[in-house]
Formats: structure tokens, sequence, C-alpha cells
């Protein structure tokens, strides 16, 4: 399975040296240490040591980081002969994208005398835009070469950047999870590569485009990781105190009824009422991903268990229907169905979002008001307002997603990426060195027992 | 190998839903944020973010949810073809357990106003509860359908929280880790359930009833996480300071010392010297267990040592002697060995802390004897009555274990849940969608070779 | 494949409780808990619970126990039929390791009146003495007996403890993170051991000294645990405040940059131009290495990028290009390429750390400087002088790893801890009861089919 256009002996090695030459220098050039890792800065100012930002957000910070490198490497092992990329790909990708990220999210959200400065904040900030373009990965996952997604990660980085400062910096909408900027961004981007890059004898691999007994398993792992460490990743990058306390429980409990509805919808749905891994890997989440904007705010774990409860049933049945029509209509093949995980339990967050915010009333929030709507404490907006804006964002995330997804889904189709062809796509061997236990067992018996 | 009996087209469904609606609606009429989830509430009073319990013990909740999860749910995977059943039950009823232990400890441990505060120790001992019932599923492991786990879970649940109310707040016991109150309550109660439920026919199930070699790996992941997280999981309800700190430090040392006596027990007591898997999966874990009760008291790393060393003695010696008899005489299928694990090296654990307890003094403990004995520091009881109100606590649990597993199991055996016939147990295609790698080889070397 | 020599009944048994019995002993005579952990010491001061050293570092603490156990455990169940073994034995010393550690670090970083005080800085250091004893395992893996293994850690860790006291508190290295302390330690014991044990027929075994596909799964879920929380580990005992933060930013980058050139180099070296998982799983990790040493100084993000570059870049060409002449010409068989992953990345960390303590001012940390460099802040040594010690530290390291090796070595040669014969090395039946799938897969298709 070895073919010139495929060949990554100098496309890998050129890309990766380059970009990352490119990263070091602009590193050099560009960010410093922020006042709470430099040594003179902190030194230079009166506080106590556990005042330091580390202590309230490194613990989290590592969850996040879990999420992003086994949760969601692992998630994607579900594929028989895709492991190696899955797991592989998954970290060549996010290595990258977290140092871009650093760059661009430091460029839009406030330089310093024209210089970014970094701390524990950032890092979180740098793995949420990676694990946007994960989400992105999971669409077009088994036909693509790492050279196509490395370009992608640059792009999205990119344009996420873009879309988190308008939606942050000049809207002042609030999305600490990200159900927008995070999961609805990544989703319809990489729903929209996908669809350009689009493949009609994609058939032809469609014996490998399914999961075998231990590759399930495997996926498990990154699924059970995912929802225990979704409250740390809703949690973050809110307010200290009682923010990250609450943002954290909401989503505990909004993924626990998730779990539930999913399990019930798919022996539900599901031939003879077995119960389909597919569904219990994926739509199991939805409900963190459903309180992404809502996290943080009053929902209340009532509130959040009605969300997470609803996120589960359409998740499930978008598996289940509505992947089929867009692939067979609108010609989109989701490997990983991420538009049921992502896309509209991405949007259902976004909606929850701006429903809470209107309600929102100092009667309610008391003091608190400013830490989870500081424009509306201070007068700038009222909730109604603050509930538009965040319906807007909504708009906004869809528009720069589909419309960015679309451009860079063409960049994508230039014929120099090394992308697999139809016949060898969601198989390891093109990209890796593999040694399969079956080839071992074939010759095994054919010598022994003929 | 699909049944109308164990059909769960709509058995799952209905119970999923119902479940969930009643938790919801239950959720909306008693459950409020506490005073440090609250915003209004914590912006209401004067004090520092990092004073927020959230710092305190976020990180030990998901250390304890990664062992709830991760480790309960890939300890069971061993069984060779009962990894997704194992995972994906242990996923559903947790999921379900601690929304339910929510309502039930918080109905227990003190109303507010009529409403149920809640926060991350809540959150902690909602998981709490979920490991009691975790270990139970332990016993009847491969021989209950998913309808009878959360019908055990629900009731298990309630019970869990009248011991532990109890314990707890009438009798004033200490028991920060559980090796009574979840420990040997969970072991004693799925044993009797599994004794109830008895299966005259089980051995034709026995070719499946063992593991392979990646089945015994995936179980690996379980024991290492819940042998490296059990730390966090005594000390996450301790008092602040040096009581979390201590019971963090007594208990790494009892497993380090449990797992050389299980290594060594093991290899004298198999076959040939050669290691049991088995052994290593489980009994290396029953120093965490052992010390569950004294791991807060000032037990100091000599006895926590002597006490793991002592736990894997006897944990070893279980698997190896008593199982095959609990099984052959008193009818006892006990498929994870809980009673090698979680029984009695709980039963140890109580008796240890009783004894620790019985030896408490200020010349000891301090100004610290308040955190760990309020009863003896406030002078309602001598140390040796708190000694004998911990060893009465033991009789109390085992009561209400054997009763209470008695009752369930009963209900358990109606024959509407879809239980699995003594033909098909560990078998994870009963109820999912399975697609085995053996099949494939099969079909793969008769096409290509003939 | 039973034979006399190798049977552990009676060796693993023995060894396992006469050096536990010996370590509970010294710990009942020795070993007291610190201010910190002590109820009465605890309670005496006057501070806040938040001021204990638990919040502090213990989560920190936790993610260097999940590098120890399931980090180094999985990395090495690369091999087809070690799995076993490498995450049972890597158990097994581990637990033996940490507790000999506390005492003989703590024997030799300063006893309080005759006593040796512990808490969780303490268990920080013992895990990460822990750390060395098991890359020397990664060097001898497959090769050696459990019995071996214990004995071997026994001597390693004295070892450590005495260059370590030599380094930390006679000459005033700094080494926060263990390039020398850790990684150059443990990587030229392990292969000067190695070299000792050379076994000149090993090609014998040379069938089972390799990886399957699921295998490279297992061991990829080890490589993201270190990659993942190698930030932790070169931060959990430098200074509260911005030395911890800064040494995990730093290392955050250093080993996202290391990932990229791990990447390139794999596909410009390997055969056809297709990724080698052995690169991913230990290259890529070479940076978190190469920057234990200079990770908690001033280095800047810059720097740590561009030495987990060329960490990344060394390391491919080491496993390329470097192992096949040790292993030829040196007669070094050294299985998991300890010396690519822990050697030449220690050394270039230990050169790297040199030359940034030679370059550090007030200027640059203001009163952070004697958090960093405590003997420069106060005048005994200029920075020039602290960079030649570290040089010449490096050189005491290396001295005493090769020496200490080679005895060791020479010990371990004796022919009573049952080493496996050279015909069946890399293979866990040898010690462990095991069932393989293979058989069964082959049983069922000749009755099934004929």
């Amino acid at each position: 399975m070895t073919d010139a256009a495929t060949n990554m002996r100098l496309k890998l090695p050129i890309t990766c040296f380059i970009l990352e030459i490119i990263l070091i220098i602009l590193f050099g050039t560009l960010v410093q240490y922020d006042h709470e890792t430099d040594a003179k800065q902190w030194h230079n100012q009166s506080h106590e040591d556990y005042e330091n930002d580390f202590y309230f957000r490194y613990p989290s910070f590592q969850d996040v980081h879990v999420m992003i490198f086994i949760g969601f490497g692992f998630l994607m092992t579900f594929l028989q002969r895709y492991g190696f990329s899955s797991v592989g790909f998954n970290f060549l990708i996010a290595a990258f994208a977290l140092q871009w990220a650093t760059l661009m999210q430091g460029f839009f959200h406030g330089l310093h005398g024209g210089k970014i400065h970094i701390g524990v904040e950032s890092m979180i900030n740098a793995d949420f835009c990676t694990g946007s373009v994960l989400i992105s990965f999971g669409a077009v996952l088994g036909k693509t070469s790492p050279v196509q997604l490395l370009v992608m990660a640059m792009f999205e980085v990119t344009l996420f950047a873009v879309n988190e400062f308008i939606l942050l910096s000049i809207l002042g909408t609030r999305d600490a999870g990200g159900s927008m900027t995070i999961h609805t961004f990544g989703a319809y981007f990489g729903l929209m590569v996908t669809r350009v890059l689009y493949r009609p004898n994609l058939d032809k691999s469609k014996h490998r485009n399914c999961s075998v007994y231990h590759s399930d398993l495997f996926a498990m792992i990154g699924t059970i990781y995912l929802w225990m460490f979704w409250p740390s990743f809703n949690s973050a990058i809110t307010a200290h105190g009682d923010d990250q306390h609450r943002t954290a429980m909401n989503t505990y409990y909004s993924l626990a009824a998730c779990t539930l509805s999913t399990y019930g919808m798919s022996a539900l749905t599901a031939h003879d009422g077995k119960l389909d891994m597919v569904h219990i890997q994926n739509a199991a989440l939805a409900g963190g991903v459903a309180v992404g904007t809502a996290g943080e705010m009053m929902l209340t774990p009532f509130g959040s268990m009605i969300v997470g409860f609803l996120a589960g049933v359409i998740s499930v049945l978008g598996f289940k229907y509505l992947s089929p029509i867009l692939e067979d209509k609108l010609k989109i093949q989701d490997t990983c169905g991420v538009h049921n995980l992502h896309g509209m339990p991405g949007v259902l967050g976004a909606i929850v979002g701006a429903v809470t915010a209107a309600l929102a009333s100092t009667d309610v929030y008391g003091g608190g008001l400013s830490d989870v709507f500081p424009d509306v404490a201070s007068g700038d907006v009222t909730a109604t307002k603050q509930g538009g804006i965040q319906a807007a964002s909504l708009a906004v995330t869809l528009g720069i997603a589909l419309l960015g997804g679309l451009i860079v889904g063409f960049i994508l189709k230039l014929p120099i990426f090394g992308a697999p062809p139809d016949t060898i796509c969601f198989e390891d061997s093109i990209y890796w060195e593999v040694s399969y236990e079956l080839i071992f067992i074939r010759v095994e018996f054919s010598t022994s027992t003929f």
C-alpha cells in the first residue's frame, strides 16, 4: 500500500519543520510570561502564593488536557484499522494547534505593548481552540493525510480566533464552555470541509469504516474521559469562586441525565432493542456540549438535567435518522457524526444560553451578576438584550464556520497534500508502519495445518 | 441470540425515561445550590475566592470520579466477551445512582428548610454511594439485565443512605473512606443479591466466565486507576488541612505494602509459582479498602503498611480458598470476587478503625482531635466508647446490607426484567450490537484460501 | 513453559515478604508525620487550612503518580506478549521503590532528631526516585525476573539517593524536573546493567521482541499520559507561586515543539515515509526530559520550544541510527531505547540547565532569584559558577550511574534470581498464568469448518 502520491517522506517533514520554525520565531518575537509566570513581576507585587492563578486553574487545565489528547484521541479509535491515525494524528495536530492558538488568540485578545502575555488561562484557551480543530478532524476522519490536517488546523485556528474575538470582545457574548465558539464552530466548519471533500466512491473503503470489538473498547476510554472531565472543561475559565463551582456542578448533572436518555433512546431506536456503541460513545456526551454556554449561569441542576436529557434524545435521533440523510442527500460524509455530538447540541446550548441570559436578574445573581454578565451588571445592556446578543452570536458563528469551511475545503482539495485514494480510506497502513495480527494468524494457520 | 424475554426495546427506554423524569421533577422541587455554588449567597458573604470549598475538594472529586467510571468500569472488563456491558452498564447505573444518591443523601443528611443544598461535597458523597452500588454490580456481573441493575441501584442507594444516616448522624461513627458504609455495605448487599439470584446451571456459560489476554490488559487500566487515586478517595471528604493530607499519605503507604504482599501471596499460592492476574487486579487494592476508616486517624504510615500488608494476604487467600467454598457450599456466585476485595478488607478496615479510635487521645491529636473525633473532643463520649460505636456500626452495616440484599434479591427475581438465560451469561451480544473479529477472520479465511 | 530455574513459587514470595517486613520495621522506628500531616503539630501552629502544602502539590502529585503507574506501565506494553509483565512488574517494583525511596531520601535529605518527616513533598520525591528505577527497567525489559527487578530497585534507589544528596545538598545543583537526577541517572544505570547482562543469543526471542497492532495502541495510553502530565512532573516540587506556574508552561511548549519535530523526523528517516510508532511513542516525550532542569528557570516558551525541537530530532536519530550501533558494537541491548528517550535528552537537559543558570541575573529574575537560585541570590556563588556546578553535576551523575550499574549488573548476574533463558525472553507466560486468544481461534476453526 505504498504510493508516491500519499508518500509522506518529504511532505510531512517539510510541513512540520516549517510550521515549527515559524512558531518558534514568532514566539521569540511576540510572546512573554504574564505577571503570574514571570519571576520578577510576580515577586514585585505583594500577594500570597496561593493567590496565583495556577492554583485556581491548573487542575482544570490538566483535565481539559486529558480530554484533548486522550478523550478526543481515543474516542476516534473506534474504527478497526485506524487506531494509530486516530490517536497519532490527533496528537500531532493538537500539538501544533495549541502553539498556533496561543499566537492567534493572543493576537486578538489583547496585546500588551505589542507582546502576547501567557499563563495558565491562555494554556486553557489554547487547548479549547485545539478542541475545536479536533471536532472538525472527526468529520474528515479516515479521509485525510496528516499534511492536510495540519493545513486545516492552521486555517481553522485562525478563523476560530476571529470568531472568538467577535463574540467575546466585540459583542460581549458569554460562552465559557464554548457551546458556540468551540462545538458549533468546530462541527459546522468540519461538516463544510467534508462536504467540499466529498468522495463519491467512498463505499470502496466501506468494509473498513466500522468498528470491531476491541476498537470499541478503546473508544470507550475516550468517551469516559470526556464525560468525566467535562465539568472541568466548562468551568475551566469561568470566574473564581462560586462560578467555577457552580459550572462544574451543572455540567455534572446535565451529563448524568443525558446518559439515561441516551441509553433509553439507543434501545428504543436500535435493531432488536440492542444498545448501539456509537450512541453510547457519542450521544452520552451531548449533555456537556449543551450546557457549555449556560453552565456558568444560574441554570440550576434541575435546568441542567432537562437540557442534558434533551441533548441525549436529539443526539441519538441524529445518529439514527439524520446522518443517513446528510450523507445521501447533502453529500456530507461525517465519519464520527460530529453533527450529532457537537453540531446540534452546540446549537441547543447556544439557545439555552440565550434564554437563560435573557432571564438573568440581580434578584437571582446578587453581587455575582458582575461575574457572569458584566455588561448587564454595569447597566450597559439589559438582560433581554444580552439574550439577543447570545442568539446573534450563534448566527455569526454558523456563518464564519460555514464560510470558512467552504474556503478551507477547497484549499485542502489541492492535489498536493497526499490524501488517500477512495479505495484506501480508514486505513492506518497508508501512513504508518503496521504489523497486523491478522496476517500473523493466517500465515501461522496455513503453514501449520496443511 | 435474540429473545423476546431479554429484548430491551421497550423495557430499558421505559425504565430510563421514567426514572429520569422522576429525578428531574424531584430536583426541581427539592434541590438548591448551597452557599458556595449560589451566585447571590456566595457574594453576600465576605471571603476570598480561594476559601471556596471547590478548591479544597474538586481535584479529589475528579480522582474519585475517575475511580467510579474508569476504575470500576474497566476493572470489570476482564471477561472476554463482556467488555461493552462492564463499561457500559457501569456507566449507565453510575449516571443514575449519582443523581438518586444526591436526593437520598440530601434527604437524610439534613434538609435546609425542606430543601437539599448541594455542592462539591455532596457530589463526592453521591459518587461514594455510587461506588457502593458498583461493588454490588461486581457480584452479579454477567448475570443481570440493565433494567435489573437500575432497579437494584434504586433500592441500594436508598438503603445505603439509611445506613449512612444511622452511622454518621445517629451513632456518630467516623468512616471517611467508607470501609463500612461503602465497601462492607456494597459487598455484602451484592453477595446476598447474587445468593438469591443463584443460578444452578451457570456452568453452561462457564466458557465465557474467564478472561483473555487483551481483556486482562483492559482490566489493568481499571485496577491501576483505582490504586493510584485511592488516596484521593479516602481523603476526599475529611476535614481540610492536615486531615486530607494525612489520609492521602496513609492510604498511599497502605496500598504500596498491600501490593507486595499480593504479589508474594499470588506466586506462593498459584500453580507453578506463576502470578495470577485475578489476584493482581483485585487483591492489590485491598489496602485502600482496609484503611478507609482509620486513614484519617493518626494511624501512622507504619500502621497503614501493616494493615495494607494483611489486607493483601487475606484477599489473595480469599480468592484462592474461600471463593470456591462460597460458591459450592453457600451457592454464592461472586463473579468479581467482591467478597475478597471489598467484603473482608472492609470488615478488617472497620476493626482497625474501631481499635485506632479507642486509642485516640489529646496527647496524640492535640487540637486536631475535634476534626477527627468531634464527639470525643467535646467530651460527649470517651475514646473507648467511640471505639465501641465503631464496632457496633460494623454490625449495623452488615445487618442492613444482608437484609436489604435479601429483599432486593427477591424483587430482582421477578421474571419481568429481562435477565439472561443460564446459557448466555457473560455475553455482550445479548444486549449490545457486537461485531466480533473472530467472525471476520473466519470469513476472510474461507473466501481467500479455498 | 515451566522450568525450575524460573519458577517463582518461593523466590518471589520470600523476596516480597522479607523486603516488606524490613520496610515496615524501618518505618516503625524511623518515620514520622511532618508538621503538615501531624494532627497535633498542624493545629499547634497558626495558619489557614489553604496554606497546607497539600493544596499546592497534591494535584501535581497525582499527575506524577499517573505517570509512574499508567505512563511507564503502559508505555512498555508495546511488546506483543509482554503486556502483563510490563504493567505488572512496573506495578510491583514501583510499589516497593516508593517505600524504599522514602527511607533512603529521608535518610540523606535531613533527619529531624533521628526521624524522617514525611508529607506530600516526600511522596513526590519518592515517586520521582521510582521513575528513575522504571527507566532502568525499560532497558532490561523482557530479560529479567521480578526478583531481579526488585533487587535492582533496592540498589538503584539507594544509589539514586546518594547521587541526589551529592547534587542537591552538597553541590547546590538545581534540578527540579530531574534531567540529571532522574533521567540521566536512570538511563545510564539501566544501560550499564543491560550491558553486563548481555545475552549473545537473544535473537532466539527475536520474534517476540516486537509489537502488534493492539499492543501499540495500549502503549499509546502510556505515551499520552506521560506527555500530558509532564508539566506537572517538572513543576511538582518547584517553589510555590510563579515557579510552579512557569515550569508547567515551559514544559507544555517544549513538548508541543518536540512532537512536531518527532513526526517530521520519523517520516523523514523511516521506510517509505511511513511513521514509526516507536518514534511517536518515545521521541515525542524527549521534550519533557530536556527541560527537566531548566524548566523552572526563565527559559521562556521560546527557549523551551527550541530545546524541545532539538530533543525530538536527537531522539529519533538515536532510535534510527544509534541504537543499532549500541547493540552491535557495544553489546547494549536496550529494549525500550531508554538511551534515546532519557539518556541523550537528559544530557541535553543538563547542558541547557547549566547554560541557563550561567545566564541568570537579578535583572531577569528580580526577587524571584532566591526561589530558583538561592545560592546565587545569597551571593554564595556567581551565576557563572552555578552554571559550572550544574555541568559538574552531570559528570557526577554519569559516573555514579555507570559505576553503580556495573556493580549492580554483576550482582543481578548471579544465577539465583530466576532470569528467563534466551529462548523465552519477552514472554509473559514464563511468570504469569496466560490464556491466549490465538489458541482459541485455531481450535474453533479446525473443528467447525472441516
